[in-house]
């Protein structure tokens, strides 16, 4: 396979945080927009549905599939649902509300305060991870709610990066319908919203979950996204095993790392496991209707 | 393949409600049980977990996946989670105590409804179904709150036939991480929890997902568990077609309505769609970490 270099003129005048080169990462955008645009408009007409939502945090995942839903389906089919939590930095919702005037998108605060607080009313002890976690899976069941009420698809947010690495709520963040920037490290989700002008910021911020205040992701997950996304490109595209990845300078501990959350996250890219008793089980043997009727 | 006969003495004494003859459905049931507590002991092992917990709403599933539990763990390794809505049916929370008093296993009471009832404040045109999947999912976020609080896996209680029809709420009572009940039919369930003795009072009543007062699964279906259980095991495990399928006798509105409904209900069985942009896809190319790391 080739490797791409980044030589592209756009790309080089980035600068500053997470403005590093992108190297093999780097692609030609134009045509990246027409595929990820191309591939959401059929995910979603397949599911018979016109119009998509998503929830809107202020940060640049969302942002950036915020604007290409609009690119897509027309800011009038796209509705943006900000979920502030009473600790939420202030700042996030500002930011959300500054995308959707940019792309001129409906958008819907739902407050989950209330909800998340009643249930720690009975559980005091609950650490930060926990209520965490509560606030991202309470943010789905309200996109799920609202998906219903207004016949609109919800999209997915989280990046390959993401993915791979396991760094989201199982049936919180990581739960929709369709995800445009799935296949996206989070390296190329920052190239991809300057190439889209998504304002900067919102793109020169700190990426940050902010589920706790002061919450930034490259402290918690204790790496660069630089550096890991050039790392798990190795490994997952390129297929590179630990000798060749030795050779091309990576340290041994952030390999072995990734590593590890990879396979300890694995779960979380699967479908729950079914228990095998019969000769065709749900999600091993029985995957296509299209196998067995016409 | 072999059909098996309902020869079964302890089957041929079921009568009543639900008590049709299995047919090819029978099974030996103490080869079913070891296979199904094999199965799950090695899936909970594997990822790390002594304990299980799973909602107990008061139904025949959940009563099951408790029972095999209890018989695989260890009654003290398991957690009945109880979760009612203002408007649940008492008698559900009264069986589900059945259960746990029956079992000897460990429980907790989480109401739902100030949750609930805090998000619905600003929906009051929210209709039954909304607020019956929203339930659904709020469930699932307290089993998996209550999950990382105590260490011990999410076991899923779907039913085969309730995963073929999609007959569930995606993200809230189809999510867990071990379902040991999803290879087997509603039919099978209920003659496996007749063989395991679980109370009577629990498997006579009519299946009902207890979302609204008076719902019961075969209304909203429209069609019976016995028939309709009969019809996807030709369709799904024997890959009969149409053409088969109508020589058996079964009604062609009952064949494209089932049909229809599985084909409808594909994306509950799926994970999220990623739109492909790269060579090596989560959930497309990129299943197994084994493939690529030592």
């Amino acid at each position: 396979m080739k490797r791409r270099r980044d030589s592209s003129a756009s790309l080089a005048q980035d600068a500053g945080r997470n403005g590093e080169s992108l190297g093999v990462l780097q692609l030609q955008w134009d045509a990246a927009v027409k595929v990820l645009s191309a591939g959401l408009r059929q995910e979603v007409t397949r599911a018979g549905f016109s119009k998509v939502l998503l929830g809107l945090s202020g940060g640049i995942d969302s942002a950036l599939v915020a604007t290409l839903a609009a690119h897509t389906f027309g800011a009038e089919n796209v509705l943006a649902v900000l979920m502030p939590y009473s600790s939420s930095s202030p700042e996030s919702v500002e930011h959300a509300r500054l995308m959707v005037d940019t792309l001129g998108i409906e958008s819907q605060l739902e407050d989950i305060t209330p909800q998340v607080d009643a249930y720690f009313a009975n559980h005091p002890e609950a650490d930060r991870t926990r209520r965490g976690n509560k606030m991202a899976r309470e943010r789905m069941t309200i996109l799920y709610d609202l998906s219903q009420a207004r016949h609109a698809l919800v999209l997915g947010t989280s990046n390959k990066t993401e993915l791979l690495l396991g760094y989201s709520t199982i049936f919180g963040d990581s739960a929709s319908a369709v995800n445009p920037i799935g296949d996206l490290y989070k390296s190329q989700v920052f190239a991809l919203s300057r190439h889209l002008q998504i304002p900067e910021l919102i793109v020169n911020k700190a990426p940050s979950a902010d589920l706790w205040q002061g919450q930034t992701d490259e402290d918690e997950l204790g790496m660069k996204y630089a550096e890991v996304d050039r790392l798990l490109h190795e490994m997952v595209d390129r297929r590179q095993r630990r000798e060749g990845l030795l050779r091309a300078g990576f340290e041994p501990e952030l390999i072995d790392r990734v590593n590890s959350l990879m396979k300890g996250s694995q779960y979380k890219r699967k479908m729950p496991v079914i228990v095998k008793l019969s000769n065709r089980t749900v999600d091993k043997d029985f995957l296509y209707p299209r196998d067995w009727m016409g």
